[in-house]
C-alpha cells in the first residue's frame, strides 16, 4: 500500500452550497473507509460549474492516491464531473454503446426508452472503466494513473452505494488499499456529560502509552473512539481497554459499535421476551418513528397513541377528567396516567409516556416551553419524571424522545430478571 | 461591495471525515446567505490537526473576501483552529480576560466554574474581535485584514447559529457584503418525475433569455430555482415566470420557497378549519412526527394511533375482525377501515391511514415488501390506494408517509369548498 494512503472527495452540487440539501455522501463513504481500517483525508464541496470542478479535481489528483467524486454524471446541462475531469486530464470524451446498452436495458424494466437527453450519460473520458450501475442509469467510472484512482460516482444515494458496495470496495480491496479491521474501536454512553466522562476515563486510558483517544458528543450522548495510536497497540489490548471502561462506566455505557439506543431497547426487551407501548404529547410520534425505524421493532414494540387534546387521553387513554383538571395536562400525574393507560390499551408490561410544552407558544411562568414529564410504567410501578429542555422545538422532541429511552434501557438493565 | 465576493467554509472535526457526523452546518451557512443573496463559493472539510487546518486555511483565505470556520473552538485537546490560524497569520495567542468573565459568568447559571481545561477557551489571536455567545461558552471570532474577513465559529450546533444570527449577518450587511433579497425564487413540485418537470416547463422557461433554471430532485419532489442569470431579471420579473410555472402545473405546483408538504397540508386544514387524524402501521409513527414538527400543529392535527397488530387495529380502531381475516392487514380495505376508525375516535372530518410490508422480513409473492397501502378518510368518502416502494425500511416509511400527505393536499385543494 503507498504510503501514507490519502483519500480525497470531490463533492460537485449547487444544492450542497445553497443550503438546499445535506450531503450525507461524506457520512456514507466516510463510514465505509473506517470500516476497512483507512480514512478520508479531506472533502470538497464545489458547485455544478466546470472551472469549480475542474480546480478540485487538479488539487486533489496532485496530493491524493484515491479521489472520489459524486454527482454531476446525470443527464442535463448542470451535470458536468466527466466533462471536468477529462478536460483537466486531457482525455477526450467518447460515445460507449455498451454504457448504452445497460441504460436502455435498465430503462426497459420501468417502461421507458432511452431519449436524447439520456445520451449524454453515454459518453466516457477514454481510457476510464465503466463500474455498473445495478439500480440506476449513469454508470460509475474508473480511472487509474501512476497507482493513483480516480473514481466517478453519480449522486442519487442508492446508485452511488450500490455501485460503492459492489465494485468500489471489492477494486480496492483487490488493490492492497483496505485493511481487514476498522480505524478504531468505539462505544457509546448516555447521560454523562463530556467533561465529566473524560474525567472518569483518564487514570483508565493514560496508563496505555500512545493510545488515542477521541470523544464525540451529540445531544445526550457521547462516543468514545479508541485508535491503534502511534504505539499500534492490538486489537485484542483495544478490547481489553474498552472492557475496563466498560466497568468503570456502569449503567452509563450504552454499548459497543454503532449500537443505537432504540436498537438496545428493543434488545433488552427481547431479553425479557418483553413488550412496550408509548403514549405520546408532546413528542408527537417521534417516540414510536425512532422504534419503528429497527428492523423487526415489531416482535417488541405493540404500538402508540399521540393525542394532543385532553378529550382524546381521557377516552384513548383513560386518562381521569379529575387529573387533567386539577394537575393540568403537562404534568406528572397525567404522564403516569398516559402510560398507564396506554400499557393498558395494548396489553403490554411496559409503557412509556410523554407530555409537555414542545412550542413556540405555551407554556407558563412556572412551566416554560421546554418543560417535559416523561412517564414509565413497568410490572414493579409507575413513576414520572420531569425534564426540562430549553431549546427548539424539534430538539425538545428528540431529547425528550432520547430521555424517555433512556430512562427504560436503565430499568430494564437493573430491574431483577423476571 | 468587492467583485466578486467569494465566501469560503473550512469544516473542522474528524467525526466528519470518520462517518461519525452529519454536517449539518454548511447545510445552514448556505440557507442563511442564499437569503442574503449571496452564494458560498467552496467548502472544505478537514480533520482535528493543526496542519490539515493550516492548509486549508492558506488556501482559502487566498482565493475568498469571506472565509468562516466552523468546530475546533472547544476545551480539549482536539480543539485546534484558533491555534492553526494563529500560526497561519503570525499571531500571538493571547488570554483574554473579558473572555474569561464572560464564560465564568455563563457557567455560574448552570452551577458550574472554569475549570484548568475550560481556560483553553480564554485565548485568542491577538487583533481579533470576540462575538459574543450567548448559549454557550467558547465565543466567535473575527478578523479583517486588507477587506478580507475571517470569522471563526464554534461547533456546537446551537452556539454556531446563535453567534451567526446575533452576530455575524448584522456585520456583514453593515459591511455592505449582503443583499436586500435572496439569489433565487425557488418553488417546489410533488408527484412529477425531473424529466417530465423540465420537458413541461422548457417552453415557458426558453422563451426568457438569460433566466438561469436548476432543478433539484428528492425523493418524490422536485424543487425548481429561477435565477436573475446573465440578463439579470428583476426580481418582479422572476415572480411573474413563477406564476406562469405554477399555472402550467396545477396541482403538481405545491408552493413557493421553502413550504414542506406537511405545512402546506396544515395551511389547506386551516382554511377549512377542519382537522386530521392518522391511523399508522407501517410508518411506525413517522407521519404523526413529520406533521407535529410544524410549530402549531395541535390546532389542525388532532393526534393519531400507531398499531402493528390486528387485535390493537381492532379494538383501538374498530376494523372488524371479518375484514382482516378476509383481506389480511395489508390490503385496501383494512387501510379504508382504519382511517375510518380514526377519524370516528378523534372525531376528525379527515383521517389518513398506512398499512404495509416496510421489511426487511415479511411480505409475499403478490405482496412484496415495499407493498403500502394508504387510506384517506373525508366528509365526502373514503379511498384506498396501492403503492410500491422496493426500496429500504427508512425509506419506504418516508415515502409512504409523504405519498400519504401529498393525497390529501390534492383533494384539499379540489375539494368544493365548505
Amino acid at each position: 500500500m503507498p504510503a501514507p494512503l490519502r483519500i480525497a472527495v470531490i463533492h460537485t452540487g449547487d444544492e450542497l452550497l445553497l443550503g438546499l440539501q445535506l450531503n450525507r455522501h461524506l457520512l456514507y463513504l466516510g463510514e465505509q473507509f473506517v470500516r476497512h481500517g483507512v480514512q478520508i483525508d479531506q472533502a470538497i464541496v464545489v458547485g455544478d460549474s466546470i472551472a469549480a470542478i475542474t480546480t478540485a479535481f487538479h488539487r486533489a489528483w496532485a496530493e491524493a492516491n484515491i479521489v472520489i467524486t459524486t454527482g454531476g454524471l446525470g443527464p442535463t446541462l448542470d451535470d458536468n464531473t466527466k466533462e471536468a475531469v477529462a478536460e483537466a486530464l486531457g482525455l477526450s470524451l467518447d460515445y460507449d454503446l455498451d454504457i448504452e446498452a445497460n441504460i436502455a436495458q435498465h430503462l426497459a424494466k420501468e417502461g421507458q426508452t432511452l431519449n436524447d437527453l439520456g445520451k449524454k450519460q453515454c459518453y466516457k473520458p477514454s481510457g476510464f472503466e465503466t463500474l455498473k450501475n445495478p439500480v440506476g442509469t449513469a454508470p460509475g467510472l474508473w480511472f487509474t494513473q501512476n497507482n493513483r484512482h480516480l473514481i466517478l460516482l453519480p449522486g442519487p444515494t442508492q446508485e452511488l452505494q450500490a455501485i460503492f458496495e459492489d465494485s468500489v470496495l471489492p477494486r480496492l480491496k483487490q488493490a492492497g488499499l483496505l485493511e481487514n479491521k476498522p480505524s478504531f474501536l468505539s462505544f457509546k454512553t448516555a447521560g454523562i456529560p463530556e467533561v465529566e466522562l473524560a474525567a472518569l476515563l483518564k487514570p483508565l486510558l493514560d496508563s496505555h502509552a500512545g493510545l488515542g483517544v477521541a470523544y464525540c458528543a451529540h445531544l445526550d450522548q457521547v462516543d468514545v473512539r479508541l485508535h491503534p495510536g502511534p504505539s499500534n497497540l492490538s486489537w485484542a489490548q483495544l478490547e481489553k481497554i474498552l472492557e475496563t471502561c466498560q466497568k468503570a462506566l456502569g449503567e452509563d455505557f450504552l454499548g459497543v459499535g454503532d449500537i443505537s439506543l432504540p436498537q438496545n431497547v428493543l434488545q433488552l426487551l427481547q431479553g425479557k421476551t418483553a413488550s412496550l407501548s408509548v403514549a405520546e404529547s408532546c413528542t408527537g410520534g417521534l417516540l414510536a418513528h425512532t422504534l419503528t425505524d429497527i428492523p423487526g421493532a415489531s416482535k417488541h414494540f405493540a404500538g402508540g397513541v399521540v393525542c394532543y387534546n385532553n378529550d382524546m387521553k381521557i377516552e384513548l387513554l383513560g386518562v381521569p377528567e379529575a387529573l387533567l383538571l386539577q394537575h393540568g395536562a403537562v404534568s406528572a400525574e397525567v404522564a403516569v396516567a398516559m402510560a398507564a393507560g396506554v400499557a393498558e390499551r395494548f396489553s403490554t408490561p411496559y409503557a412509556l409516556s410523554t407530555t409537555g410544552f414542545a412550542g413556540p407558544e405555551g407554556g407558563s411562568a412556572e412551566m416554560p416551553v421546554g418543560t417535559v414529564f416523561i412517564g414509565y410504567y413497568a410490572p414493579t410501578g409507575i413513576w414520572a419524571r420531569r425534564l426540562y429542555f430549553p431549546q427548539s422545538r424539534r430538539i425538545i422532541k428528540e431529547r425528550a424522545t432520547y430521555a424517555a429511552l433512556d430512562w427504560i434501557r436503565r430499568e430494564l438493565l437493573t430491574e431483577n430478571p423476571n
